[in-house]
């Protein structure tokens, strides 16, 4: 069986590891978000894709959800000392090291996707793990602050302000002459089934469906997604800023308009999201919160078999 | 009162900090080697001028003499997980701060000298720190090992290799088109004395007079020297294997011969030496060792008065 997975994050990260564990022999490709990727330092930052790399390696600061676990932060106080900015992205000295070989192997010319190829080899995340594109794409962020009216990376906008400024507009820089990764659309036409994680809907999945030709590859598959919105709230993240910023209400039903039936076939929303409908999607209402809201205990890997059954019923 | 002083390293360093010390009201202008700076990891790392702003900026390892204290190598060790090469050059995460920082204003398009100065305003090393091009020059030594007769960047010999292999031959590579960076030539056309520390004469020193240029304009200066080899041995690293390299004897006599009278105007060397002669240049005997053999001191502000004291004799 060949899964294809959509993915931005922590969030996305975390349901792939359920997926992996509760179907361990399948061909997992996951395509991920690369919209969030900044040049901090003249270091090239890839956050979503090292999550994912890091959650299925092994890596993982489990309690952050990002970044490494025991972690140090020398190298950036010494650059604080120097006085260089940005000092509001938090990299420590083990993920210095992830974005000093991506970018000299950039600048050796190798693509996103070989780089990223080569750092798995050391992670062995257990899945394929695609750039949605090697194009360089990125997130940009209408806001008007105490600066004035401006466009900021996504970075800013979600790291530095934490979303507190209202996006006026959100767009995706570089997207109208990108091309998927090599092997994205292979994986995607090969796929048994694809599934899309409770990520970000705008800014990490509706970020690789911006990019020519994924969201078309997609239409003729069977793709379930998870809802990222539970009774009105994001899953976790601040969704909600990016779903108001284009004019969608935070809710499953909205999300799963925006996604719409061509594209999706099922739709798994909690619960107390029992009522949402769409002509030509099956919606299943069960538990998605990745944690058991009682005993805290990581419950992804049900999540993501809830999801697979769906899919592999619907593509039957 | 002017005093330029050209330098290499950790010898250097001392010395500078010594000839600080005994000169406070002077300014001070040192124009570094930048013939061993290497691209490592895609960081351009310049070891000797690092190690002048460290060590007269306080943040030295004062045991090994160079790179930085309370020094911490999470970076290294992580880069050595992702089997990324090479693994012989010792870069700590303070360091590490260092190159970034030099490599991201490289690629920002300022000059070295613009960005060594930016370090600089850190450090406050009390000196002007102006390094010897803004053009790029490697020191490249021809040797044969295992793989054969090849040409290998000076850090891999020096620190890879430790010097163990014969240098066939010592080259700077791309020394005929370079300049001498913005204020060096300005430096010693103001300069009341020019002292050259104790540093190599051949992959230090000698670099820095191969910049075009720079030996011309020292010529009509008032120049003193301090032999870097006492009794036929270095005083300190593997200058032997240099000198060998280049054919001249291991003594203060050759490379006091080496420099010339045409350069060279006082010459200090060690009592054993003190039979040193060359016609046109005063050869002063006293002990020129930079820490005292008995109790250990740093008496390298004492050795720097006798360099200067002898020059500002001379240049009267």
């Amino acid at each position: 069986m060949h899964i294809v997975s959509l993915a931005g994050g922590i969030g996305g990260a975390r349901f792939l590891r359920g997926l992996r564990e509760t179907s361990p022999d399948a061909r997992i490709t996951v395509i991920g978000n690369t919209g969030d990727d900044i040049t901090l330092f003249g270091l090239r930052v890839c956050p979503d894709l090292d999550t994912v790399m890091y959650t299925l390696g092994g890596g993982i600061n489990e309690e952050q959800g990002w970044g490494r676990t025991k972690e140090t932060h020398v190298v950036k106080e010494e650059l604080a000392a120097y006085g260089v900015e940005p000092q509001w992205f938090g990299l420590g000295d083990r993920d210095f090291a992830t974005h000093i070989v991506r970018s000299q192997m950039l600048e050796a010319g190798f693509p996103l996707s070989q780089i990223t190829r080569a750092l798995c080899a050391r992670w062995q995340p257990g899945v394929e793990l695609l750039p949605m594109s090697d194009d360089r794409c990125e997130t940009h962020v209408v806001i008007t602050d105490e600066r004035g009216r401006r466009a900021v990376h996504f970075q800013e906008w979600w790291v530095r302000l934490r979303a507190s400024v209202p996006a006026e507009s959100i767009a995706l820089v570089g997207v109208d002459g990108a091309k998927p990764a090599p092997g994205v659309l292979e994986a995607i036409e090969e796929a048994d089934v694809v599934i899309l994680p409770p990520s970000n809907p705008v800014v990490s999945i509706g970020t690789i469906l911006q990019v020519p030709g994924i969201r078309e590859a997609l239409l003729p598959k069977t793709v379930v997604g998870v809802s990222p919105i539970i009774g009105g709230a994001p899953v976790r993240g601040m969704a909600d800023a990016c779903l108001t910023a284009i004019g969608v209400e935070t809710t499953a039903q909205a999300v799963l308009d925006l996604y719409g039936a061509e594209l999706i076939d099922g739709w798994l929303v909690a619960p107390e999201d029992s009522g949402v409908r769409l002509d030509g999607v099956r919606v299943v209402a069960r538990p998605i919160l990745m944690r058991d809201p009682e005993t805290g205990a990581d419950v992804a890997a049900d999540i993501a078999r809830g999801a697979l059954d769906l899919a592999l019923e619907l593509a039957r």
